[in-house]
């Protein structure tokens, strides 16, 4: 590998001293003169229809400055995949704390208050919780006018002759004779599992606040994830042009999916344009947990048909998603989790489908790796269960049935590099699987993941200042690092100090289109146009230091911020001085452009292994250690990969052991972080990470995505660690102490265990 | 001319209603999380040493949070053409008014308690405040450092040889043999004029808010003209990388060269490097008299020798420009003063001397068309007496020596279109001069202008957003409507409509280099680079659009957001789906650059007339009809160049009547808007506008600068009417009614006028 200057180090985030001395301004700290503070009012039924909405008492209180229904912001409608939403309801609630109305006041607790003084008459309906249930022809319908409804389009669409009953979303995908598949294994083992909802819990809540401008425009600062992603949903609902819409990111404080898509913006909007005023929503962390966009819950049923050496030869699975009341990304993630349930594995006949049904709850959506941690889960235990089946070693079950090259991914990409046997066989050697036999009421479990990392336009502009600093524009948010790494992406093909190197977060008017801040998108997709950018630079300086010191462009080199002539170090120019020569008798103010259609998508693997510990008194899993070994192209800040790396396995052992959302008819009874149990340092081992770089073609440097992939297979092999250490298999999330305790006691008292194994021969 | 769809339109302004709505954000009304006030205590003494500051008493007040004078911010110099100030003074103070301390509080009326409650001691010194003692060899001495001062290099510099005593800046320009020339006239006429300090008094105070980021970097919000010329001040003083200091604009209320360089913003700064928070400072109007940067004063002798037939042979000046305690722009101001008491005609001998000269005032700045306007009323005064005493009608005298193609203009251009006679000529047929003698009481003057529009670097980027939309990207404060022009420029070369045009103004971190917006620069230079990215986006568009429609490039055709083959309309792509085309197949987001470097500097000549009519009882000067002549090049928006004319001929009208900063032993004793007279709409007649369009050789579509030159020669049009009128020449302005009463009197006493007139022959 070429020697490089500044990437492939550890680098301190350049936010740090800013994140650390409490100086970002995030949503909360903005304030606008004139700025009203806005409450919403929100359904306690999980299914009834709106009869009357008396709002007078509310607007007569002092200091309200105006309330918004239904009835009178009609026709503007609402949706990701499918616009099955109305931004506020004129006919039906479909869930326990659905918006209902809105108050915009001079303070935060007049708001609240005039809240109180909305009357609403409700006719209840019966509603319906379970996604099985739903897909019944009989019972509750939530949308009665479903094949109405107009696509979404921003992140796809969904196939109008899926929609029927309950049903927003159907996939299925079909390889070789799912029949004949597994009429020719040895083995058939057919397995259910189940994942609840889980949140986010990104530390700082949903906040925005909207500006109607005199021209009709609207100006939103808001904590999202992607600017450009908010504009095009604030397009589809306000029907108004892209640059008449200014979206301006404020600092975020954490997003993991759940801050792509306007939660509070739209109905800000609604309040200014009703009062005229700017209007500032925060949501408070109990309507975070009743109203935003958790992981969806999915069933996932596998029957798996296997040779008795091991090879997969068919799987037939069934996902049922739970979309909650409304579609939002639901269909495309059932669709990827169905497709998830064959694992990064090569197997010749597939029938997978997925269902993604309405129910009275809240709706799911995008969450780190949207279907992929909840169909690894199931996968990666079935293959251990497989492998005990059959006799055969979890690791060589895996390596056996893994990609390589020549084989077709989940996402139809042949692969020429795989690394998939690299990433699993360096975790076996670090783990030194197999080795030792763990001690009593100890365990180990491994389990593989992927992730398909997208390419989407993308575009950079940088600028060299009077002085020669240089500065980098970028329309994208800053979630995890990504300024630090463009910076160093900068200094390493401009030869210059990253102190000297400013990047610049624009908004939607000021930066070109980026990518939202997800799908492990941003160093790939955006490194590379701040690469190219950064070479269109640095061919201006050598075009104009070339024709300065009478010698040709591609005899010139460039470090520490001079551009000379190779050989002859004296003959050189600074970068602020040809930076004034361009201005004043060059070319001009020395900007540099990068901007691409969508790179190639590419897979991405992982794999991990966790060591537990069990109190089989109490059924309390304690974590011993985490490992995870995952492809990331090229590290160009392995400090910040493996701190991401850690953080997505955080969540996944969040996941495993302890987050749930727990619904009771519809009601989320865990609406506080007390309650909700995301995993603390206390919880945690120290996470150690395996960087393996098998660089990619197309990203800069061979970057690929990093961070979804880790958040992917920590549940399945934590799971699999549980049943090494007590033989208990558990097929539901999260394992807690009860639910461990449960199924230790019920598989003492049965020793047959739940799976379902039919052998053939 | 060809055929336009856009400019040459007088199109309403695009921030018209966000003006007139009250919806713009000025420096007033932004607020930041935990912003302190910040007041200046000044200067008593017109001169003084200090001998001590104490800040003990203020810094005890409660709500106080800092307090800085020079001592401890000592070493950071400030300064324009010469580094002759200290940001806070800690030898001496040199004028009243001059900033000694500072506090910063929780509100601005803790601020200004504690300003009364530091107690500082002065040693008062013998002051100065008459340029012409203070350039004789005895008497204080404002700077004795003056040889060890560092050149400022932010407007260009001042020549070290030429700095001695009081005298920081000395020109002199010679052509021909100024003794041959004189005794080779027929006639020499030497007059004095004088010109007061007068207040650009612009509508909105200067204000800034500054922040340290936590790497030490600045952030500053400031109503100012050009943010690159703040950051670049800033730069010098604080010696911070260019892109560690974010200049952002916020909407200005009105500048005339008196936004151009910070006047509380370095103040701002070392408040809140002093308390860690933000500080925010908002001048008084009083505070705007007494210490921000008026129009120079100046004393000028002109000695012309003429021809019998009214040739002018040879032109002797001495331009005496009071700087007040500071050289600031004085200097270069005093040079170009100088350089213009020739006018725009051709006299074969000359010799002209600036001197610019210390005094214990307030010290001058930049207001519009700097030293031109007070170089015009003397020169142009003086071709009417010339005129008179040799029997030549005022018209005739100028027609015969105006500047001709290949004459050379006062700022070294070779005129290859001059249109000064055509300028002329077209006022004289709109007016009917010489038809009619005026009434009783009534007169009518002529005088002409000239001002030379400088090249600039600057640069502009557009993208094309999803929906065919389009974003305009500038550096450029909005001062005068340029972002209308902008987007009519943008419709023009890509043919679709203004609404769907967005004009936005970027700081200094997200825009490229933009000159500061005066100078009558601004169109000229940044619509030139704002066409030149338009016509990048189309050249991209066509490129795209060919390839899809099997043609080549230079057969498209652009119109009402399509893109077609030309002869087959019905072969189009609309922008949106180029945009997307583009974005998701071609090469990536459509961003168009425009950048140059300085274009040729070019003159441009304007004339105007006055008819007035005079009480003789009171000298109460009534302006009847004012006409402004002016080559504009070409108006992309006729509308706002009339108003711009205006709005400088109104200017104009308040130089030559009523404007003057009364001052007495250095201090200022107008310091209302209700004392120092500006004309209101009750003053002034309807200006009619002549507006002549000799294209420019660089300006997109041919323009020329506009804002600076109807100012240039309002004064001595009325000062000649009011001639025309009484018989009474007044050499000073401004010619109020009771400087006309006194002149009419002593005239009518003494009826030899005060021009000394040598005849050889």
């Amino acid at each position: 590998m070429a020697f490089h200057s500044t990437i492939g180090k550890s680098i301190p985030r350049i936010d740090g001293l800013e994140k650390v001395m409490g100086k970002s301004m995030y949503i909360e700290d903005i304030k606008l003169p004139g700025m009203l503070y806005g409450k919403i009012l929100r359904s306690p039924y999980a299914h009834a229809r709106i009869i009357g909405i008396d709002t007078s008492r509310a607007e007569k209180l002092s200091g309200v400055k105006g309330v918004i229904t239904g009835r009178e912001v009609s026709g503007q409608r609402y949706g990701v995949l499918l616009r099955d939403q109305e931004v506020l309801p004129t006919d039906k609630v479909r869930y326990i704390g659905e918006k209902v109305a809105a108050v915009a006041a001079a303070t935060p607790e007049i708001a609240e208050e005039a809240i109180a003084f909305i009357k609403v008459e409700y006719d209840e309906l019966p509603a319906v919780f379970d996604p099985l249930a739903a897909m019944k022809p009989a019972g509750p319908v939530l949308h009665e006018g479903l094949n109405s409804y107009q696509p979404g389009g921003i992140f796809g669409m969904v196939d109008p002759s899926t929609l029927e009953g309950n049903i927003c979303g159907y996939a299925i995908h079909q390889r070789g004779d799912i029949e004949q598949g597994l009429a020719e294994s040895d083995l058939i083992i057919e397995n259910t599992y189940t994942t609840p909802f889980v949140h986010q819990a990104y530390l700082e809540p949903h906040g925005a606040i909207a500006q109607v401008e005199p021209d009709g425009g609207i100006t939103v600062w808001t904590s999202t994830q992607g600017t450009f992603v908010t504009r095009a949903m604030l397009n589809q609902i306000f029907n108004l042009p892209l640059n008449r819409i200014r979206v301006i990111p404020t600092a975020i404080g954490g997003g993991f999916g759940g801050k792509a898509i306007p939660l509070v913006e739209h109905i800000c909007i609604l309040l200014a344009q009703k009062t005229n005023h700017p209007v500032k929503i925060i949501m408070t962390r109990k309507e975070e947990f009743i109203d935003s966009t958790p992981r969806h819950p999915v069933t996932i049923t596998l029957e798996t048909g296997v040779k008795k050496d091991g090879t997969l030869a068919a799987l037939r699975s069934k996902v049922i998603m739970d979309s909650g009341a409304y579609a939002h990304m639901g269909p495309s993630t059932a669709n990827r989790a169905a497709l998830i349930t064959q694992g990064p594995y090569r197997i010749p006949h597939i029938k997978l489908e997925g269902y993604c049904v309405y129910t009275n709850k809240v709706g799911g959506g995008a969450f780190r790796a949207p279907g992929f941690p909840q169909a690894t889960f199931a996968i990666e235990s079935q293959i251990d269960i497989i492998a005990e089946q059959v006799g055969i070693d979890p690791l060589e079950i895996r390596l056996k049935n893994g990609l390589r090259d020549g084989d077709i991914s989940f996402a139809g990409e042949r692969l020429k590099k795989s690394s998939f046997h690299r990433v699993l066989k360096e975790l076996a050697e670090r783990i030194e699987w197999g080795k030792e036999k763990p001690a009593k009421n100890r365990g180990l479990g491994l389990a593989c993941g992927q992730w398909n990392v997208m390419g989407m336009p993308a575009s950079a502009t940088i600028k060299v200042e009077e002085d020669g600093t240089v500065t980098v524009l970028t329309g994208t948010v800053d979630l995890t690092g990504s300024n630090t790494v463009f910076a160093q992406i900068v200094a390493e093909e401009l030869k210059i100090p990253l102190g000297s190197i400013r990047v610049v977060t624009g908004d939607t008017d000021t930066a070109g289109f980026s990518p939202v801040s997800g799908g492990s998108m941003i160093t790939y997709n955006m490194g590379n146009v701040v690469r190219l950018a950064a070479q269109d630079i640095r061919r201006q300086l050598f075009d104009l230091a070339s024709k300065r010191l009478d010698a040709k462009p591609e005899d010139m080199e460039i470090e520490d911020g001079q551009v000379f002539l190779k050989g002859s170090p004296e003959k050189r120019l600074s970068l602020g001085q040809l930076s004034a020569i361009s201005m004043f008798s060059g070319s001009g103010v020395i900007i540099g452009r990068g901007s691409t259609a969508p790179l190639l998508p590419h897979l991405v693997f992982c794999a991990q292994a966790a060591e537990v510990e069990i109190d089989p008194q109490t059924g309390q899993v304690t974590l011993i250690s985490l490992v995870a070994s995952q492809d990331v192209g090229f590290a160009i800040n392995p400090g910040i990969v493996e701190g991401q790396i850690q953080g997505g396995v955080a969540q996944g052992a969040g996941f495993a052991l302890s987050e749930k959302m727990v619904i009771d008819q519809g009601k989320v009874l865990n609406t506080t972080l007390a309650e909700y149990r995301v995993p603390t340092a206390l919880d945690l081992p120290q996470i150690h990470t395996l960087l393996i770089e098998q660089p990619s073609d197309w990203g800069p440097f061979g970057v690929k995505g990093v961070g979804e992939p880790p958040t992917v297979p920590t549940a399945a092999a934590i799971a699999n660690a549980i049943y090494n250490a007590t033989g208990v298999r558990v097929y539901h999330l999260p394992i807690t102490p009860e639910a461990l305790y449960q199924a230790i006691k019920s598989s003492r008292q049965n020793k047959t265990t739940k799976t379902q194994v039919s052998s053939k021969h």
